[in-house]
């Protein structure tokens, strides 16, 4: 019983963008409002700095769930954007099935709300249409900590990848030589990973005019 | 190895409610007693909200355990109520496992006191005896988290879906615009998740009379 | 220094419902929404069944705010109801001052959203006017538990009392066999404190039917 | 691939109790050390209540893991003890496996300090060596949670049912009326369970003299 | 502005058990239920091994509320028990304030069910009346953690000291050559914070024939 | 002994900035790093949005504690900016003093890292100097809970005003109607407090082409 | 009502070391054991960095409570070391009370374990003597949470500051320009404040051959 | 389907030391600064005590992420370490894949920064090589505990072994009469286990000159 360690291959990969609307953020309580904006416009910018095509879509969104954040279509101005007038689990629709295939890619990067509805529905019907799976946890939200853990433990089960904002962008990435590499993420961690821009802003201050800290140096 | 997802199928599932007593309920500590009040009878009106047969069961109702809700009964004033004399595991009461047969539905949702005991033993039995088993993960409840997450991980590794109340209803409904839908569960969603609900009334009065807030216009 | 408890006369006690708003519900993360929305009723019934003055005040509830539950209405059709256009503390705003100051009460029991701004800019207000207040802190929600803390620290440096819903009851009602007494108030509570209701309801069961649980007689 | 519910079958089971040493207990921190020696406690009378064969071990008593304490003693007085002088796996000391396998049992539950070394590497060996094995999560204890959590899912893996004391006592017992059942079962619980105890005492309390609550009558 | 460190002295004190009754017990989560019968038990037995006179009172004992547990009534056979027909406030309660008064002692040590009402209110009184007021944290225990911390600070803002049994208990013996002292108290903290029990035994076994750890010797 | 409300005065203010550096920004762990740099972008910005004088320090910014963020000086590119060269707390530096006073204003609104060390000291000095001092709690990080909330309780036990951004935002404003009022503040508030920007953002959408949820109406 | 900032002066304080012994250790669990001892002996290396008069004292050492580690006494190879043989209060034995007023210094700087007793009845009894108390928070240590706030609460209450390792160190400090200033105390933070001792090992590596981040330069 | 219980065997072991670096620490968020610069000197000094073969490697470790601390080199001067220009994934160099399969070894004991990336990264590559991978998960760090548990779930679908440093010490060491058995592995765990170290310190004072508790004796 041999492992296969599939990667994402960023040539490979299209991004989805799930119900990240207005409304259905309000539920959203596994993680901090603050945090949960940043991770959800983290998602889609990862669409924009790995160049990966991209589809957007909505539910019923004149409605309580609300409109997409004008933040998102910033990012990617001509996604394909599939609003849908009901179906649940967006695999449901065929314009989005359609939108998905067009892009031609088998992995597939995924965020949504609610975790367990929006996302996990997705993420199972993918996964039986013979994608690979990757859902960012950090793009996903819902109402508490136990619906997310069981959400996920739903995807796991059925072959899902579920792995952080992080993760996904270091996968993508691979190798700080590339293109994208540092000089392309560095700006994208220093905006959404803060406390890795600023490690790297107090480092480029120190190489720039620091003062020693008074510890002895060390020779390592 | 591929995968199949098998969803919920409103025409093919049975509700099933197992020992939520009076008495059992003060054991409940893994949510806190008003949650658990709201996600026991949220659980019960699935069943009358999508028509599913629904069988009751009770533990030595007369003991400590103490009585059903009324509320429960008021929902399912003709369900098949099984008041076991002694029996744990539901499953090995003759009159239950007919019950529940009769229902003649493959598919069963369960939520019962305590999680690692009740609704466990009872869905280990129901896989073995070959139906699917979706847990109600907001309608069992247990002494402490702990408990409930070892329970969890036994149901999954024998192959329960474990899911939250919000993803049962709509993998259920599946469509907004389906029977039942909108008309029939932005009431249950208003009673039972009042995030969701107070979200759409809020919605409903912006546009009924709604001023605008301030915020520049955005255009998505 | 002699201590004075100064305890909730229901004679003296008025009711103050502060923006306990649709929209602004969404902002309280420090309990649960299923809890803050059963805390939020069980606050204005405290004025029905204690037979409170009461006065409901809302902040530009065509907004984003949004506007008061019908259910809070119910309880008090007759209530005065100030809409504030713009003040926040509520105090600043002539018409809530003059419905406080015609209930003809001295003690104020308070909730609001948010607990920081509504309910402590108002308490503190009320306090340097001479009242004493009683801070129902269950009916009190905000951004998220240190807010809360801070905020109450604060009321409490000012001389607010902060306790909670039960308490607040308890201190009004003294004697359960006063009016309203157990029989006004166990239905009160079977409704908002679950915990309390079940108890009753199963005590009350034991009494009609109740089978012994095999435990070995004791004789306290 | 069909799911087959093993059962804890009480007439094929044996207890084993690993390194509960006094000074080890000082290194548990998962739990409280109240309810630990609680858990403790209750796991070693699961043995005596249901007269099952039980082993007892533990490693290098005379150092700082400390000897096991006399209430296990008193609750086995003729169990055989192996003293560990050396081995952390107890299944590599020969004379605990002769001990094991000369209970003639196939289903074995154990409990030990810590969850992750004591408990989980015996747990692993007897799984490989045929075993059936229930691991009571309540009578295992280890440095934090984290640990503990990750030690339970090595153990899952394997094959290891993790439940609690109270599904590991509910399986062994199946029905309130067999033999051990409520009279025996009701003061083991109100000894370790005391939720469960004092809602029995209560409920007793009321058939011999309770007065009703004030709630209106049901009459589910 | 001066302080004055008041001790609780052991020839000037009281202790007061206020609504440790069965039902009521079954409220109380801000502690697990096996942590509170422990603190319940611990806080009876201190005025037993302290020869404190002891007050108990109960609150409509035969309602929901439920009895006084045996134990309680085994470690003080002829305490005043004084059942409350209906003050929630047992200072309201002539036959208990009279109790409370013939011990002629002005410290008071008190823990009840539920911390902000029966302990609270009835500390208030107390402080009003001119008693020093002690209040056990441990044996007092209500809904949730917020309203216990908030209860403490309303209680610590009329100059009630609020402290846990540990503190109590040594404040009372304050030297381990006194009586009661270590032959007393350490089998009491064996029985009741076992922590410090387990602690004792390791060491006693150590004493009699332990052997070296394997670390190198320190001569501190 | 009556209560004086002094509520902050926009007229009577200044903001300080104090070792808000790229550096000790690692070291604050008790709020998320996203969160934390969302609050300090958040006190600075209420200096603009309400033309507060501010004052910048920063202590040994060419060490280890590192730079102020850029995005700071972006917001207040002439404010006074005192590099302290050792003193901890900013008080004792003659510069900093005079530019405080040279503000001319006798409430002062804080921020900064570590709460307990550089905002702590600074507040306590600022009290003893005869300012009000209000402690935006946000605004201040540091090395874990229970470091802020003791530094939070020693600071108001001298007198400080410790409240969130919000609360300090609100009580700037006091109206929606002043200026800044909603046209300036709802963006503000969009900016750094997205559960409240969302909120608008919805509301707004749901006015201009919003569709019914399918809840019955209310008349409320 | 003026409010005065005493400060630390390491000229006028003493360092007190109390019942840090290695059996009352394990009773510790409101942080975790390798952060306790970090605690504890950081706490008594503040003395020797800041050559303060240093008392050690230990209760029943031969007991259970065990000795005090010998890292501490390598600090204080001289300080004077008072074995209790019986008073739980410190300040009761007349050797401690000769050996604190012996310093001759009226600011004490304490920690000890437990927090509740052996810390806060020194602490209370040294205020009732005229002393200034700063109690460090880390270096005291008891058996959960609530009971260390209780604790520190109560002695707030006496005038106690309560406040962190890091605050007293700064506070004893004052300017990274004094001696001890930053050749001393970075290394004494390095090793026990990691978090400061790496940000300033990687800044001084930055210095000494750091590459750029790949960030845009700022100009700040 | 039988399960074969993998052992770790220290003949066959190499341990990998990954991104341990200074600037990547300040990341580390899922354990304390204290904990985890503890645990991460903890698995190097596995390396020296078991004497493993030991491969170290960093990430562009003069850029943001820093050094490795100059400990971890102090205790292994000869360890091969590869400086990785760009690979985040280390398997992806070929200097470290050569390391790595110079050792011998088959089984690889694995700790990094962070958890998801630089540990997950390589040890599903190590998985996909044939090597079996023992995740230390004390030894690797990360963002929130969140995206540990999903690094090591995605990691534990692998096939990797996950489990705390005293799960691998002990499953390393096997027996206490081993070689290095109770005489090294005693001082390591005082060292980097302290809970653990001062029981056996505690224990050995006992020994030498303990004086009785004065609970009674026991006999066990």
């Amino acid at each position: 019983m041999t492992f296969k360690y599939e990667r994402i291959d960023k040539s490979n990969a299209a991004l989805l963008i799930v119900d990240h609307q207005e409304g259905l953020y309000q539920l959203v309580r596994d993680v901090t409002p603050v945090e949960f904006k940043n991770n959800l416009l983290a998602h889609a910018e990862l669409g924009k700095v790995f160049n990966l095509p991209t589809v957007i879509t909505s539910s019923s969104e004149t409605g309580p769930n609300g409109p997409i954040p004008k933040e998102v279509f910033d990012l990617h101005p001509n996604a394909p954007f599939i609003k849908r007038q009901g179906e649940v689990d967006a695999w449901d629709n065929p314009d989005f099935r359609a939108a998905v295939e067009a892009t031609g890619k088998k992995q597939l990067i995924i965020g949504g709300i609610t975790t367990e509805v929006c996302t996990a529905f997705l993420a199972l019907s993918l996964v039986e249409a013979g994608y690979t799976v990757f859902a960012n946890a950090d793009a996903s939200g819902t109402f508490d900590v136990r619906t997310a853990q069981n959400a996920n433990d739903r995807m796991r089960d059925a072959g899902v990848h579920v792995l952080s904002m992080f993760a996904v962008a270091c996968e993508l990435m691979r190798d700080w030589r590339a293109t994208p590499g540092a000089p392309e993420m560095m700006p994208y961690f220093d905006k959404y990973l803060p406390e890795y821009g600023f490690l790297a802003r107090a480092h480029d201050a120190a190489i720039k005019n620091g003062t020693p800290s008074g510890l002895p140096p060390t020779d390592s």
